[in-house]
């Protein structure tokens, strides 16, 4: 079967969010919460696309030093990527009416239950303010953030700074509420997302779409993507660069356990599925754990029992120590097209090189 | 913003699936169960789809007669889809390993709870083999079917008649043994789908490049696909055609009642959930039965349970009666695409423009 080819080909790299960032492919790592790396930060940025790491938790004094040390690594641009909320799900769903149609009825079972649905708390309790502060200080690049919109001032010191601020929207009423704020660049993230995702389950193929009609500043579609023609179906779909998670999860530079990135390049379709729906929806593998967390949500658990059983060590456990029985390993529905572990820098080459073959070859004719 | 031209169109219609089905555009409309129509499935073909006709649970002698009917209004190829099994789960899901694995720790806990997993009944008793010679019979241009695989010897006179025979899979396994037993086509049909859908949750993003790579055969995308720009997305993932039902659902051919087909397009994000996955997998539009339904799975309802509370006559009132509340209202995620009412004709016609559009303009550039 030939592949017709579709002509000259034009600087596809050429979008807004390109621009804006300043990078030369509009590929952007996710934070991938504790799994970041300076080193892998700085690989991807050194190789034209725009790392990110993840400083939730962190405090403002770690902070600086892991921007200083990103900064020895790379003079590229990169990003930094907080959690907005420390009551992260309730923030994180403002201006979502849909979400709060849908939570509606799940708050009354637990309440039934003899429950309740409290907001998100995470296991450390840091100011906010104090790690943006610790950014805006060191005039980060790129300011990235998930769990709701910082106050307007904030957003105001970022423009007026020239560092540029993505936010995360898991339905387009979330983006609509972080367009209006003035957040420069939304992060659609999809059910097929390892975390982050929304309640509404609400996939890639019809996300991006949904997101990009109701926004008129650039989206970048989270949430499934891993390869290069994944890459150019989500443009076509309208986003303007995407952010991916688990394809960096499998790169040499993540701090996941060697165990860990093996199980993620080894896993087949149907080894993960979103759960903790009650809690923080977060996309797992099926292993003892989250049998343990279905068990729990079968029998009607209470948020605080499914809290309990969570509890952050389990991701400890899975994710770094390697235990990938008895510990949490959140990764998104794209680890069963993921088959080696890759430098970061070859992963952000051999995407781009497949969105251009894709743009060559965009459909298979006779 | 200026859109990148690819510069001169080649013949993007011919790809193996409208070649072997002898169709002007790889565009079919799904079977919408109940809800096509001799005419929605005349008019698709008509104007260069495909055209299908759900005959599950009707009678050899009136599936001759909408044969008769289909072909009195139309001299194009069209497709007659049936039920391969009247235990559809079990049989839809033969040779998915990943499916069997999934379910073993549900049968535990539904047995725990004093209930079964039985084989899925429909809601009348006929024999498939009687209902497809009905079709060879007639040499009808192609047959599509889910929830299992003809036995041998119907495919084998599908293939010695010309019939083009596409089934039905919800993961690269049951893929591969779909194509391993001789079926000309395979519709991948994703979490976003509207009915059909596999236990794994497995979206269209990763499920059309997973299944494109599993098999040798012609892959078509069933699951989300409303648009001509989804439509090229699927494409640029793999697939060399696609199926949309929801879009079809909204047609002014279909029989779907026209406050469902309102329901439909004045649907926003989050409307639809997937549900029922005890019995089967179904998507359906959050309403008063739904929240029922949800009840009872919270509850941890026996199947028995479930069963009664579906039952046949909750979609026959809520699609066909426009009962919008007490029915049931099965539908896709793409429905959130969805805001006019169409002629079929109109709607293969949009599709395909749109999908041509897409590929003079695939990304959006400075």
């Amino acid at each position: 079967m030939k592949q017709q080819s579709i002509g000259s080909r034009p600087q596809w790299n050429k979008t807004r969010v390109s621009s804006q960032l300043g990078i030369e492919y509009p590929i952007i790592q996710g934070p991938l919460g504790g799994l970041s790396t300076q080193r892998l930060t700085a690989a991807v940025s050194n190789f034209g696309g725009l790392g990110s790491f993840g400083a939730h938790g962190w405090s403002p004094s770690a902070i600086r030093d892991v921007i200083s040390e990103i900064r020895a690594l790379t003079t590229k641009p990169f990003a930094i990527n907080l959690w907005v909320s420390m009551e992260g799900e309730g923030a994180r769903t403002s201006g979502s009416e849909a979400f709060a149609r849908s939570l509606a009825p799940l708050a009354e079972h637990i309440q039934a239950l003899g429950g309740t649905l409290p907001p998100y708390r995470p296991y450390v309790s840091i100011k906010f303010e104090d790690q943006v502060r610790a950014l805006l200080d060191a005039k980060v690049p790129a300011f990235s953030f998930i769990y709701g919109i910082p106050p307007k001032e904030i957003l105001d010191e970022c423009r007026a700074q020239g560092i540029l601020t993505m936010g995360t929207a898991t339905t387009p009423d979330e983006a609509i509420v972080l367009e209006q704020a003035g957040v420069d660049v939304i992060a659609a993230s999809g059910f097929e997302a390892g975390g982050h995702n929304g309640r509404e389950e609400t996939t890639s193929m019809i996300l991006i779409p949904a997101v990009s009609a109701a926004v008129k500043i650039p989206v970048i579609a989270a949430g499934g993507i891993a390869t290069g023609r994944q890459m150019l179906a989500a443009m076509v779909l309208g986003a303007e660069g995407v952010q991916m998670g688990s394809r960096f999860v499998a790169s040499v530079e993540a701090s996941a356990h060697p165990d860990f990135k093996e199980k993620v390049i080894q896993s087949v379709e149907g080894d993960t599925v979103l759960t903790m729906k009650q809690l923080t929806p977060v996309r797992m593998m099926k292993n003892d754990f989250y049998r343990q967390v279905q068990e729990a949500e079968w029998k009607g658990a209470a948020i605080e029992e499914l809290k309990a059983l969570l509890g952050r060590a389990r991701a400890k456990k899975g994710m770094f120590e390697g235990e990938l029985d008895e510990g949490e390993l959140e990764i998104g529905q794209s680890s069963v097209l993921l088959h080696r572990i890759l430098p970061a820098g070859e992963i952000v080459k051999k995407v781009w090189n497949e969105f251009c073959e894709g743009l060559s070859s965009p459909v298979k004719m006779l």
